[in-house]
């Protein structure tokens, strides 16, 4: 069964850069088999087109190592807060994915600001606060996953699959780590849809009229002369 | 004759994901055969590289399934309503394509700032007013058809092949399903050129004159020096 | 002769979507033989992916097809008008491409803003004035021409090897039809990148310091603890 | 050893296109071997994809060509000049990928904004001052070493891997040449982030509620009614 769930969370990883929310290194997909008490992460710092199903490690829900022969995700400590606190998620990923990543490093929340968004996000998807710098200090990865669970609070975590960490970048999650995988997905594209979405309120320029209508009938009606008919 | 149809409607929806204009499975393309009565359409929420052109599934004028095993794709009651409305047409694309998808979420129309707009649209790309939450709660699909046939009016529906629903996204059509995806083409890349456009109001640095003269004559006349010869 | 001519001029019209400065049918290359005084140049409205040599239109300095079974690009009369104004060329291309169209939509030359625009062009791309309506009206794509030769005036062309025309997008040139392909990849560039710089007048935000120096010294130094060794 | 080395060279000038960092032949990578004192690199001016190991050019710490048919880099003094100044590094790149340039052509330095920044460059990328007329005017890619040298002062050049030349645009480098192009890679990330994450002190618009809430519950819970389930 470990097995199984290791090929599942090595085809997660991969999927990252296939879907263009990674560059070099940067992401992780793990996965949590609740009834072992195990969690399936990717190695710390290999590069996705060396990576095998193998190189997967497997921890326990205190993070130490059960399987595997790479150190785990240096980001392994913020997975595992998740898993205690989100009972109902079975899959997470972590990318620096651009669009997404620069709402989080702005500290603002992606607003939905559209039907696509609301297909997946039910609201605005939220930026924590900073870190503050005992937190930074202390125990890094795992305040990361603490403010996480803060900023979520009460609210259901499959209803708003994903947050921003405020100077760093996007989690998200779901009930298995594919479905993990389309939120991460899903957000960076409503993160630039609502980045260009935000600029429009400009003028912009209309060309001349006639223009306009002689392009349209040099392709369109009886008077049309492009193309071979 | 419905299975050419259902050919043609599989090539045009697989064309979608190649010209970049959806993610996930965030598009649909229909066709109508006229004389029969019939609408072929996407199935469903099914990933683009598992489709077949056993999985398109037709329908009649009021909805009902006619062929396939799946369900049609939920925008199915906005083609139809389309299709009523627009007799001239033939095929209707709908996306979420970034740039056109942005524009309808700040609620406005593309304007027609060149002519590649003029070449394929007679003028600015509409976008429809907001449906009312009367509409959104009632046969919301329905009510997406009927608010894009009002905001186009009176206006040959081949010179404006295309508009957008606020909030949403953008719709288009032809007398082909080819043509209503090539008319999708054109609008996510004038979308895209109207917004840069937009931007251009703005003081852009000029470099110094003597360091531009170094490198053109660094590449150019008698004193040039780079490459081999 | 123009057997090897019309191969150069397929190759170069097959480089435009190679380098990303065409959707469509949107672009199109041609070539002089100054000797016979003949034109080779691609047919109108065909697509690339169907379009092979012998596709190639051959006319002569009127304008009047010698060879081939195609009608040639609707832009035919502005490529002639600038062969003959400008004697220096050998080729021309004529593109869509999308940053530096969206300038020529907003009637704005591109500033030569670094060195990367200084190593091709002796400075400032112009863009032309608007055609007036009787130039539209007129014999549209001759005025075309004509506009971009006045706007190059007494210019070396070879040192200003392209244009943006006004509400439409960039004409290039060059030696070669090769050399004017690859002015036409430079333009797109540094029209993308003159954008990018005109618009950093903005404030950005700062990260924390000790989060800062906390990512830094998590992957260099002897605290380092991210990756595999 | 140089043959070793020449590889190594290759495939590192080669990273640059599959990086996309490298418009036609715009971009460069050497090392140092220092023992010997010996520095590879690109040959100027050919196209990558005409390129091969042999091509690679040898020179002495004078710039002198030891090894080599082709005429080295025209960026070759400023290499070796860094090369000179920074005994910790073995690899230096150059390129004008378009968001580094673009700060550059803006004389502005890249702000530290988020994590991804932090992971590799210990504070804001610098820009250099623009050379002046003299500077130009004489030994140009030398100077430019120079003013690399004097901008980046006492700081240690592993912690702060590359920077900006004014109206030009990236340097990097790093203990290798591949090293040296990972530098690369980040930098023209985080200067496409740093610029997006500065635009987004924006207003944008909030979709209704009751669209969001219907469009949600279109595809979650008991109310779903998208796809085949």
């Amino acid at each position: 069964m470990t097995e199984a769930l290791k090929r599942r969370v090595y085809q997660a990883n991969m999927a990252l850069p296939e879907h263009g929310l990674v560059t070099l290194t940067w992401g992780n997909v793990s996965a949590i088999d609740r009834q072992r008490g195990l969690v399936v992460i990717k190695p710390s710092g290999v590069p996705y087109d060396e990576m095998n199903v193998s190189d997967m490690v497997v921890v326990d829900l205190d993070g130490r190592r059960v399987e595997g022969n790479n150190k785990p995700s240096s980001d392994t400590a913020t997975h595992l807060e998740l898993y205690a606190r989100f009972p109902e998620i079975g899959g997470i990923v972590h990318t620096h994915s651009t669009w997404a990543t620069s709402w989080a490093q702005a500290g603002a929340a992606i607003p939905a600001s559209g039907t696509t968004h609301a297909d997946y996000f039910a609201g605005a998807i939220p930026c924590t606060r900073p870190l503050s710098r005992e937190e930074v200090a202390g125990n890094y990865e795992l305040e990361t996953g603490k403010v996480i669970a803060a900023t979520i609070g009460a609210s259901d975590p499959l209803h708003m699959p994903g947050i921003l960490v405020s100077q760093h970048g996007p989690f998200c999650w779901g009930k298995t780590p594919e479905i993990a995988v389309q939120n991460a997905v899903v957000m960076e594209e409503v993160a630039k849809m609502a980045w260009i979405t935000g600029t429009l309120n400009r003028q912009v320029p209309v060309m001349d009229a006639y223009l306009l209508n002689k392009h349209f009938t040099r392709k369109h009606g009886p008077d049309a002369y492009y193309g071979q008919t």
